[in-house]
Order: structure tokens, then sequence, then C-alpha cells
């Protein structure tokens, strides 16, 4: 560690020399490696950056100029170079560093992130602010061909392109989104990264070797092929150019020297530039070159075998659902199943190796994902669409406006929600019983365990028809061993009692379970199940026949089944409450005096339920 | 009315000779123009598609082939043509013909809509389907270039370009979405359209003509610039090539013949083709010509002036919101504004007339325009963000993520929020309060009348931090007269007295205060306006003097103020209620347990809690 000892900072890497550097990379590679086998984190990303990183630093500016992490978590080369290596062994701890840029953390973290797809609408945001205050500093966006297949980043693009100032894209192009990449936009990607003349010569040269002729319809494919290709070999940037960005590239991305050559040619340029970088993912370790997926986020692991070290030996939830979907799928050929770059994450490899027809990754495309299940359903099929619970927030709109509204039969695998832990703030799914409940025609299930996981699916696959909603915590979660069928808006009461009525959904059911009974409390426990439609009759029952009522839930105090427990229980008792509010149904057009009056919300009806209310 | 009579359904249409045809265009134009002068609706869109609708119905076979409108609101000439003729009448009328399609309208409408940029997708599941289903028929998406500029149709391009089926784009091009289209995939299309040779030897001749040389920096402009061109009007597909797609194009809209022609050769081909179409927007009405932004969406009007009738003489919150911004802004060098293709609809034309250098419109890009916005808050500006209530869902993620996250001083002026009318299910602004009031650090406020809109902006430009959303009506609303200084999560009690205390926000303040006096109601009357932060300490107070509660508001019953209110009700008496969740803020980081034990969710402090529960 002869070099990164004395590195600190951007100014300590700008006084080194190219061959420092990459002296200098390999020991920012064996740092990262040692750290994240202990720490677990983003390695393959990290280690694929490590000399774009040093580059921009030998470059370019920052704090001044501003450098903007797509998605963040392959800034950890970055956080090392900035101040923050004596502290890099905290990462991704409680009260540590944060495995994404944070702005609270350094001011070297222009812009917090954790999502995917935003640094272009950002980078046009800090260029416009600079040119408005007249400042004069650079904006570097630094996006992986994975983030491009998200809507927002050529909202950003199309935005960016007609900009009249200072702003340089970096396109990191490993040809990984977290798992493979996919899309018309990676294969174009590969199109201008592969060496054509090259393949050209071999392909004739193949042919001639094993004799065979490349004629007819092959010929003519093949030279259709190639046609393509060699256009993209001469105008490789063409699609960046309709964009109206000047396009610089492909680059090696671990060419030191050359990258630092082309951020210095294209810095002055007073209009928005895409410098096209190609790296590979896991660089340097050869686990992680072999298996980009797999140390895409690890936990901690063994250096030597790759193997990660985790105790955890029970199915996690993702697990289920990829093992349940392949036996639901094999008795139900119209189930389908979508992905938005997570095949991996949500468990649905092994349903994409045995259903390769039905089976859909559409790249980091919440949006898509969502909208194409609904026509899929349209046309009378029941697509199951695992997407994590907080980047699911990406599709609200096309849940309410292409799903519900026809009330179609999609069924969404809600992943990682309440709580997600390492991966901290922008990661956790707070929100979704919050946003999902809202949604007219939607059917909300919570399960308490794997085992009612299981029995969920089962029942959305073929007892429950319009949209559901299934979401569940990362990882697994303690059996209680106690299992009532499933009926639609039924909750399980796992115990009744006097003292106390507990209302609980998902994996703080059994950890309360084991409170009542180890303490051997009169109790009486709900599993609620189902958020919607909530069972108010039982919950009314309940709350009637108890003085004090608890509610557990892992996601936000706010619009969660707290407040609607509390609805119910304030409609029962005193004061008497009564609430005027659109239906949780879809409005269909007319007036509003119209609508207002079908609805018991125009002035006749208000008056009329006023006099009763008083009167009564 | 000679053809247009005797047409009903498409089968009428494909008897019809080109030269029928013509006249029947006509005959359309003057059906549109005529009901929509009465019913009021989007004139302009439908002006410009008829030759185009006609065309699609002569060579494909709907229901059996699916053409999926984009938006939607282009639909007339379709719904006219497809056995909706006599009902047209009823258009956007209560219980009449929707404004889009509507699958439970008729069988000809393939799938529902109202926002932007859907149909790639949906068309995309459509023919997977059919190719899951060894089915066999046509799927056409028609998209405008308005709706290309969100990032749901990339999304869709993206994953439709590497499809290896028969799907067929129609590029609907007439350079405009509401407003004039913005952004560079505009510029390329407007380039694509462009008659460069026509261009270059007009402008050649005219600096003959005037005697002005091109010479200098000038002329290599010029002459990159018309490089530019060419390249575009010899490969002018360059743009849908990279995204995978075949391209056709540019073709004129409005010529029947060709139309049919293309879609005749293109029909049979098995994999994506994009066909490029030039339309005029309110094509033969002259007004609409001229004005199509006038006529995108109009009330209804007198055909021989084209005015719009309307007996709406008070100002509405949209046109407030652009006096008052434009003042504020003179006020506050800070304040910036950006809307999403709505400069007209958001009040907002003036300010971009005034202050042009701080004006975006960003195009159909919702969720740029959040992420944009929040990082020139970042950089100290405040930029003031106005969105339709309904497409605002489309951001909800870039709100969560990119704005409050890091409590950034962007404000949000959420237009038609409540019942829009007319537009029907997908444009009521139903949910706004229940997903805006659970994102931490949000602030959100609901004003009665404009007046209090006027007061709530300032307050939100001068005296309030961090993010702030105003929700308000489309129109405006009767004036209180009433008017309590704005501070912070205060609300205004208009009326105090013994036998019903009524809760409520917008538009029904004032219809509840008119029910009041007019009644001589000895009533508690409260303008809640801070839905967020709610103040729970004077609700408490409320609530704890009164035997009846009744809460009114314009906003779906889950998630919105009712059931805060009767959470805090509930909480006041028995039986007694603890709801345990995730607190109102964002979480950072760290393992699970060490999160749930920081926020009183594990199991030591639940069991804790129960224990005193029980023994209280």
């Amino acid at each position: 560690m002869g070099i990164l000892e004395k590195v600190n900072y951007p100014e300590d890497v700008k006084r080194l020399s190219i061959s420092e550097l990459y002296e200098l990379a390999e020991e920012i590679r064996e740092f990262l490696l040692y750290n994240i086998a202990n720490t677990g984190g983003h390695l393959a990303a990290n280690l694929g950056v490590v000399e774009l990183t040093l580059a921009l630093l030998k470059v370019f500016d920052p704090p001044k100029d501003k450098i903007v992490w797509d998605v963040g978590h392959q800034c950890y080369v970055y956080k090392i170079l900035t101040g923050r290596k004596q502290k890099f062994n905290t990462l991704r701890k409680f009260s540590g560093l944060s495995g994404f840029p944070k702005s609270k953390e350094s001011i070297y973290d222009s812009f917090d992130t954790g999502h995917s797809s935003t640094s272009i609408s950002v980078a046009l945001g800090f260029a416009v602010a600079r040119d408005l205050k007249n400042e004069d500093y650079d904006v570097i966006a630094v996006i992986g061909d994975g983030a491009l297949t998200g809507g927002l980043a050529y909202e950003g693009l199309n935005n960016a392109g007609r900009y009249n100032g200072k702003l340089l894209v970096i396109l990191n192009d490993n040809d990984m989104s977290i798992s493979k990449n996919v899309g018309a936009i990676a294969k174009y990607l590969s199109k201008v990264r592969t060496k054509p003349r090259y393949f050209k010569l071999k392909k004739a040269a193949d042919s001639l070797v094993e004799g065979i002729p490349v004629v007819g319809k092959n010929l003519s494919k093949f030279v259709r092929k190639v046609k393509g290709s060699l256009k993209y070999f001469f105008f490789p940037g063409t699609l960046f150019e309709a964009l109206g960005f000047e396009y610089y590239g492909p680059i090696d991305g671990h060419d030191i020297e050359r990258l630092c050559e082309v951020f210095k040619s294209v810095k002055d340029f007073e209009r928005p530039v895409l410098v096209h970088v190609v790296t590979q993912k896991g660089k340097g370790y050869e686990h992680a070159e072999r298996f980009p997926e797999k140390f895409h986020g690890v936990p901690p692991f063994d250096i030597e075998t790759g193997n990660h070290l985790s105790d955890n030996t029970s199915k996690t939830f993702s697990e289920v659902l990829g093992d349940k979907l392949c036996e639901l799928a094999k008795r139900n050929p119209k189930i389908l199943a979508i992905t938005a770059a997570m095949p991996d994450g949500t468990g649905l490899s092994k349903f994409a190796k045995m259903y390769p027809q039905r089976f859909f990754d559409v790249g980091i495309a919440e949006e898509h994902a969502v909208t194409f299940a609904g026509a899929l359903a349209k046309e009378g099929f029941k697509p199951f669409v695992a997407i994590y619970s907080t980047f699911l927030q990406r599709a609200f709109d096309q849940i309410i406006h292409d799903v519900c509204l026809q009330n179609l039969n999609v069924v969404f695998c809600v992943d990682r929600a309440g709580l997600v832990g390492e991966d901290g703030e922008t990661h956790h799914g707070s929100f979704d019983i919050s946003y999902l409940s809202l949604i007219p025609n939607l059917t909300l299930m919570v399960p308490k365990d794997t085992k009612e996981f299981e029995m969920m699916l089962e029942f959305a696959a073929f007892y429950q028809d319009g949209p559901i909603a299934i979401r569940y915590p990362r990882g697994s979660c303690k059996q209680v061993g106690f299992y009532d069928e499933i009926k639609l808006s039924e909750p399980e009461i796992l115990k009744e009692g006097k003292n106390l009525a507990i209302f609980s959904i998902g994996r703080h059911v059994s950890m309360l379970y084991d409170i009542i009974s180890k303490n051997k409390l009169d109790v009486t426990l709900v599993n609620v199940r189902f958020i919607k439609p909530l069972n108010t009759e039982i919950i009314k029952r309940i709350v009637r026949i108890h003085e004090k009522v608890l509610i557990v839930e892992d996601n936000s105090v706010i619009g969660g089944l707290g407040e609607k427990i509390k609805s119910i229980a304030a409609e029962e008792r005193l004061p008497k409450i009564k609430h005027i509010a659109i239906p949780d149904k879809f409005i269909p057009h007319g007036s509003i005096s119209q609508l207002y009056s079908m609805l018991g919300m125009d002035k006749g009806s208000l008056t009329k339920v006023i006099m009763e209310l008083i009167e009564s």
C-alpha cells in the first residue's frame, strides 16, 4: 500500500505520474477487496471504475467541479480518494459511511442518489444553475449502460441535448446492468464496441477453413450484419448525435492516459459531450470478472474462494418466489414473469431458465415493466411483476393508469418491503403500503412468513382476479407454524385474549407471537394479511371488545395499516365521525357538479349530512 | 354529409375509393367541428389525424388488429368510424362517450389511456401475447412526437427494438406537444422533416437577393447546419434504426393514398417498424391551424370567430399562479419555473415571456422535471414545478428520492387537484393528498380560494424552506373573504360553534361556509390548510370539545385528511390506541436489527410497550 498510504484527497492524485496512477489503481483494488470482503457491498462495479475515477480526479477538480455518479454504488473509489479512506471500514455499517453518495457525508458528494438513471437530469440542473449564477466549473455525469435503459436517463438526454453550455456525460459501458444488460440500446452499444473488420476477416477465414460456403440467405444476413456493424464502426455515436450530443468513443476505460487525454480535450467544449468509455465490471478480481452478477452487491465473502459468508440458511422470500412461481407456471400456462434488471435479486433466474419464452427482463425500466404487464394481462395472461418496493415507486402512475384502472390481472411481487438495512434511506421499502393501498381495485396482501407467502402466491395465481400486490421483506423470517386458509380480506386470528388487541403484519407477527407466548399474555393477536380489502367488520368487532389496541407495522406511520385501523376505531366510538371524500374507486367523467352530486359531495348532500349529524 | 351518413364501421370505410375517402375526410372535419364546438374537447389533434385514421382503417382490421392510440385524445375520428357516430354528441358528458379510449365503451378500443407515452409498451405487450398464443394479427401504436419526449416511450422503444416479431409504431409528428414540442428529439425530427436542398437553395438565393455575403463564422455555422440537415435527409431514421427499428418516412400524413401504400408494404414485416408520418395539428380549421395550442383542449367555442364560450369570468388558480409567480420572481431572483409541456395549462406562459432564462418547459417528462428541479435547488435556486395532480404521479419516486430526501427547496404547484370533470377517470386528481402526505420533509398546503393561494405562494417563496406542495383545483372557486395570515401548520378557524366540528380543505370550504351561514348553524368550521405538518394539537382540542365531527375533502377516502383526523381522534378516546410504525422521516442505513431498535420496533421495545399498555 505504498502510494495509497499517502493519498487522501484529489490533490494527492493530481501529483502522481501516469505510471504511479497504475500502481495506485492496483493498490485500490486490493484495498477494496480486503474491505468489502469484510463489510459486504457493491464490489464489481467499483473494481470496474478504478482507472476512470483516477482519470476524473487527475483532470477535474471536485468539489468545485461536480461529479454526479448515477445510482451511486460505484462511488467507493471516489470516497476513498476524497477524504474517506480511514472510515472505509465502517462502510454500510450503522452510523458509518453510506454505500451511496451523501452530501451530508462529504462536500465531494454533489447529490444524493441510490436509484438509477437520475444523473443526466441532475447534471443538467447543475449546469443550468452554474450559468444562471455566471460561475465557471465542470459538471460531469457518470452513467452506466444499465442505467441508460431507464426512461429518466432518456428524458435527461433529450433535455440536455438541446442545452447550449458545458456538460459532460460519461457513459460507463460494461455491458452489464446488475445482470447482463438488455434491450435495443444494449445491442447498439455492443455493435459499437465490436471491431467489425476483425470480425469480418475472422468469419471469412473460418468459413474458408471449415469449407462452409457463405451463400444464399445466410450470406445476405451476414452482409446485413456486417453492414450494420460497419455503420456503427464508422459512425459509432449516431444515436447520441441524433440526441444533440457530441460523441467521443469508444475508449478503453482502463487506459488512464487515454482517458486523461480525452477528458482534457473535451473539457472546454461549450456544448453537451458524451464520452463512451468501455470498462470491465469486476476488473482485477477473477471471481468477480467471471461472475460480475454474483459480485454486484455481496455480503461478506472469502477472498480466496469467492464464496459468500452468510449465516442465513433458511430460504429467503425471493427464493421462495422463484421456486413457487416455477411450480405455479407449470400448472397455469397463463403465468408469466417480469423483472426490471433483477433476475437474481428477485429470485426469478430459475424461472428464466425453465420458461425462457415466458420470462421478461426489461432492463431498469419499471414503468415499462408495469405497462407491458398491463397489456399482457389485457390479452388474457397473468404476469407476475417482481420489483423491489423502493423501485416500484417509479411505476406508481403505471400501476394506477395501466393496470388498476382496467382491473387487470397483474400480480405485483413487492420485494424488499419495509426496512432493508445496509443500503439505507434510498432503499428502504417504507412507503409501499401507503402508496399501494390508495389505489382502487388493488388487492394488497402481506405474508407473515415464507410459508404464508407461498399460500398467497397460490391464491393470486388461481383464486383471485384483478390487480394484486404482495409485499414481503428482504431475507426470510421465522415461521409461526399457524396457517389459516387464505380467503379474500380475512385476517388470521392467531390468539384471542382480553387485555389487549394487537394488529400486525409481516415479519413482526412472529416476533409478537413469541412475546405473547413467552410471557403467557392474555392478548388477542391478529395477522391482518389483507391491507386491502381491509376487513372492517372483524376489526370493528375486535376493537369494540378491547380497551387497548396496539398496531405494529414495518411501513411508514403515514397512510399505513395503523391509520386505517385507527380510522375504523374512531368511527366506532365518540366523537361520532363522518368522513366525506372521493370513494375508493375510479371516478368517470362528467361536470364537476354532476360528479359531486353523484358522490354526495355537493352542497345539497352536504347540507343534508350536516343536518342529520346535528340532529342525531 | 353524403358519405359520412352511410359510414358507421371500418367495413364501410374499406369499401370507399381514395377520392371518396378524401370527401369523407372533409365531412368528418365538419362533423368534428360542429360537435366539439358544442361539447368542447380535444379538437386540434383530431383534425390532424383524419386522413391517418382513414388510412389505418382502410388497411387494418380492428378489433382483430389492435390500434393503440397514445394519450388517446386523438381518438375521436376513430370513435366516429367504429360505431359511435350517433352518440358523439354525448362526448365528455356525464354517462356519455369518454374523450379517451375505453374498452368498456367499445371492443374497438384496445386499451384504456389518458396519460402520455404508454402506447409502445402496450403494443409490445399485445404483440408478445399474440405470439405466445400463436395468433396472427397486427398491432399498431400511434404516438405523437410530443409523447415521444416521455421516458416511458423510450423504455418501450428500447424493449420493442430487440423484439423479433411484427410490430408497427406510427410516429404522428406535428411538431407539437400541447404547446410547441421541445428537446433534442424534436430538433432531430424537425431536421428530418426539413427539405435541406430546398432550404439551401433558398438561403443562397436570399443571400444573393439581399446582397448579404455568406462568409466567415456564419458560413461555417451555415455549412454545419446544412451538413447536419443533409445527413438527416439521406439517413432520416438513424435514431430509430439505432434503437432496432426499420424506419420509413417522413411521409405526408394527409396523403391517404401514400399512407395506405406504406401501411400495406410494411404490414407483413416480421420485425419492429416505425413509420414517420408528418401531420398538421388543427388541419382544415383556420383558427386551429393558426393557434393549435388554443384548440388543443377547448371548451365550447364559436366556429366562426374561434372564440371560446365560457361563462367563467373569475381568475382561475392557474392564472393566479402565472401572475403571482411573475411578481414573486421579480422580488426573488432565485425563483425559477418549470413545466412539463403545459405552459398554458398551468398558467406559466406569462412567466415564460417575462423570464425566458428562468423558465423551463421540459416536454412531457415529469420525472426529469422533478429531478432537474432538485439539482437547481441544490445549487441555491427555488424552482416552482407546476404539474397536474394526475401527471405528477409519474414523478412520485423523484419527489421522494431527488427532492425530499435532501430536503431541497422545490415548490410543487399541483394543479387540477381533486375531480377535474369532463376528462374523467384518467385525469381526476383524487390521489395527491394521499401520495404526497406520506413523504417525509414535505410541507403540503391546500388553499380554499385563489386569494389564499396567493398567500401560500408568498409563504412558499419567502417564509418556508424545504420541499413544499400546494394542491389546488381546476378553474376557480368562490372567495370566502376571511384570511388569517399563513403560519406553518396553522389551520384557519372560520367559525366556532357547539353542535358539530367540520374540518375541510380546498373548494369545499366556501361551500361549507355558505351552508353554515345560510342555515345559521352553531357549528365549528376549520379550514385545515396544512395537511402536512398537520396541527395535531388544534385538531385534538377541537375533537375533544365536540361530540360530532365531519370531514370533507376532494381527495380519495384512503390516505387523505379524513384518515389522519380520525387517527388523531382515535388516539384521544377509548380504546386506547398505540401505533408503532416507521416514523415519518428518511431512515438511515444499518442492520435491520439496529434500525428496529433505534425506532422502537425491536422485540425488546415491543415487549415494553405491550407490558405498559396492559398495565395502564
